[in-house]
């Protein structure tokens, strides 16, 4: 598989009132994730509520998403596979592989947590081999996982042990080792930013593709920001990154990861809540959100149905 | 169900040389865990590897442990259900009724930390209300977990919410936190006290049981401290807790939890190896595992098979 | 010097309304605690704001509270000399042995942390040296001064480097390393337990002392616990540490360290507030904080002027 | 003061071989600074061992920079004032302004941390308005002080607190919170990167100076990078940054700051070794260190006496 250049959005799950998953809905997620111009969906990751999900539920999801997506062969799908069991990984792989994902990814165990590079790789090796000729993602986000190996110790034990490592989707501020994988042989793995709120600081040092959850809303920020940094036009990127910010600070004033359900509700795509453990808005929190949200002034960096 | 006095034991999970599940050893564990006293088993635990098992594991494991436990009727069985989706969790608290478990544990979510007593009591009682007879005790254990939520908040709330709700498997060190618990609602709840190398700093509060991992092969040195406490022989009951301080500081210095299958090799007692993540022993290591464990010249102290 | 048994009090730095020093309150402070039978002060720490004050101020505090003691001599006078500058606890220490301290005591360094028993063991080993017949005591606070080495670790080098070292404050919950330092070398170094809220968790393991900010001005409390242990009364030990512990759960709720100050004001022994950066109660907080502590209904537990 | 523009170094404190203090050095240690463009000093900071020094030995220091540094009037100079203690700060910052220092610094108290931006820059505003008219940075390096209060939730109190705030020393990868701040009151604050390892990622953001230890010894590396960027050359903008950080790796592996002084070593300018606690590297080690950065081959990058 090619390195992803362009924004691939980490998709939200649809649930009913009753906390159900809405499959039906995936195709027009799709469209709206075409309209938009974004290239991948990460199904089943912290955004989609993957670990909040039954087996069964993660798998029927991703063949949805797969065959929605097979229409135009616009997006690219990857899945995230877990997780904690290599056993349920394997089968969930499998799987993946045998609906068409075009990728897989795997978070580091977060119950036992790796202490060092081989002991994450030879973990993620165990499953990549299973399917050896699906590309395979590591996914970084040691915030959630608790695994805070850093990523130049897992290339420098993995490079060898998985020959079907693509990449990382990378969930986490350290730029140094972010630029050090970006050079790791000769630049052979692509390096997927995944925090949206700094992606100027990822893109000057090389990054061409991002994973996020706010680009199922705001896109065209994204590709704004990404089109003013590639002219040279570094104040206006800059303006952008900071609506950016100004946007994503609002899920941390509205409890976190929840308030990007909110967000999909005002572009007009309604997903629902999440479900537990996450806490969601109230009803009155969400009409002060949206207030907050006219606020921005940012209308027309959403993304539109 | 009745407080719960004495012992219970956290098996671990019988493996083969690849990796797969022994299910025909665990009646022979349950046999060892009553020859030695322990008066229960908290199956699919960390000790157990739950979070490395798959679903249909961890079903099978909690079956065999009934099956075999239910021939004596002397030992409790308190199953782990998991977990991160309560979907999930639902699924495995149902099976539990049926096949006759005397209890079920959760986790708290260990990817989307709950930040307040309400938000655990919330996520719990979603799945504790789908078994409304089985008693149900919560597994605090926030070193592994990343839910540092106190248990006197949780308690605050789940007292309420949970009408089933038996006790808390109590590992992690907030003595002040673990004695309220202990008072609270007039001493209602079960306060299982769940770090081996402290019980002693328990008892004295007021603990009668505990859950843990070195109980499976030192359950004799914990009988003897605990009588030694109840006879006011302090002077002992100090000796024998910094023995199993020694004991367990092994676990540090051969690198953590695996190291609990080697004490259970050394008892005579194989079960194998830990799954990935988990770091295993060499075979050199375990030469000289065995050489320490001698030099603490506590035999007398270890279960016998 | 023989090791402490009973209470010592980590002293408040009595201030002005302008946050001057009030150094004439000391004489009337010493009488406080031996009115309340406490055996020590352990001054210019955590409570007493050592690292608020300035290297003149905490001498001349060190001076006056030897003097007031000497009168009885009744009280141990231990001087917490620092700190992150060895030439400046060498400065203090010299001090602290010229005007005739019983003791002193030393923090980890809080900035340039130490990351192994050896490197913590040298740093105070160069202040030790300086005045090498002064007892001098280790104070374990990682919670405020972020080196978490283990005091078993520290002991191991510490024991051969530093003649004077006569023991350590122990204010850490892992009981397991207070146990194994307690049995250190036969007992030879004197272990003072250093959190009030589990003192009787400590007792149980053979602690004879403590050092303690609630001892300032609920001495009786401790002192009637420490009683009902030694007779093996523990439901009367286990309700006293309650109310201990009912009794700290308020600094909890109004802020922190801040609130011991408070409690000094409704005993009757003004201390005024704690200089910047602590946060102080406001006086409206100080009306709800005195309806909070007289629904305790520990009146008789406090200590008497 | 106008905003900084090109790299501020933050010097070693010279020593002899018994740990004290060489004041001769400092005039040379200027001429080295100029000479490689360096444009200010940054003197007593966590390089400078601030921590680890005197009182008296600060004040030395501070004096001997600004007579120095003056004689050619092109490197400014900031004074890291503290603290744990207002009071020792303020005489400190006194002394500043009294022998000629550009600005002073302050430090969050790293004792008892500030949980708010209130509290901090209520505990900042103190020692500010003792020396009105002195230029004041706060120096955000949370890492080592263990305050993690955002800079913008700081400046949105500071700025209405302290008349003479002029900007802040961030050393920290919150790159949201960093271009928040350069955005904040129309980019009124001068915001200064000090994590050498990704200035890359900080120029995109608009940061024009930066403050570091690295700089003491290779600046024109960082010049380099800075020229490259400006001319649009991120190629090789993002080589030097790997250059960069394949030299600041090797601290890693040395052991942590004590590294910084064996650079210094390496380019001709000995500075001795750390004070305690501090580890130091031995004489073997240097040599295999030694080694390692002939290994890098960017001898044309470091600082020229």
């Amino acid at each position: 598989m090619n390195k992803i250049n362009g924004l691939i959005a980490a998709p939200f799950t649809p649930m009913d009132s009753r906390g159900e998953v809405v499959f039906e809905k995936i195709p027009d997620y799709v469209r709206l994730l075409e309209n938009n111009k974004v290239v991948g969906a990460f199904v089943n990751g912290s955004t989609g509520e993957g670990v909040s999900l039954s087996q069964k539920e993660k798998m029927q999801i991703t063949e949805e998403w797969v065959k929605a997506a097979s229409e135009k062969k616009e997006l690219k799908i990857i899945n995230l596979i877990g997780g904690t069991s290599y056993k349920e990984c394997i089968e969930n792989a499998k799987h993946s592989e045998e609906c068409g994902a075009d990728a897989i990814a795997m978070l580091a165990p977060y119950y036992f947590k790796p202490g060092s590079g081989g002991q994450l790789a030879e973990f993620c090796a165990k499953v990549a081999e299973a399917v050896p000729t699906v590309p395979f993602y590591f996914y970084h986000i040691p915030v959630l996982s608790g695994c805070f190996v850093s990523m130049y110790d897992f290339l420098q034990e993995a490079s060898g042990m998985i020959p079907n490592l693509a990449g990382i989707k990378y969930t986490h501020e350290d730029f140094m080792d972010f630029l050090t994988c970006i050079h790791f042989a000769d630049g052979k793995y692509d390096m997927l930013w995944g925090r949206d709120e700094n992606l100027l600081s990822a893109l000057v040092l090389g990054a061409r593709g991002g994973v996020g959850s706010t680009f199922n809303y705001a896109a065209p920020l994204y590709y704004q920001l990404i089109d003013a940094f590639d002219n040279g036009d570094l104040e206006k990127a800059r303006k952008l990154q900071q609506q950016s910010i100004d946007m994503i600070r609002l899920l941390g004033k509205y409890g976190g990861i929840a308030t990007g359900k909110a967000y999909m509700r005002y572009i007009g795509f309604e997903c629902g809540e999440f479900r537990l453990p996450v806490k969601n808005m109230s009803n009155e929190a969400y009409k002060q959100f949206e207030k907050d949200v006219e606020a921005l002034q940012i209308q027309e960096l959403f993304s539109t149905l």
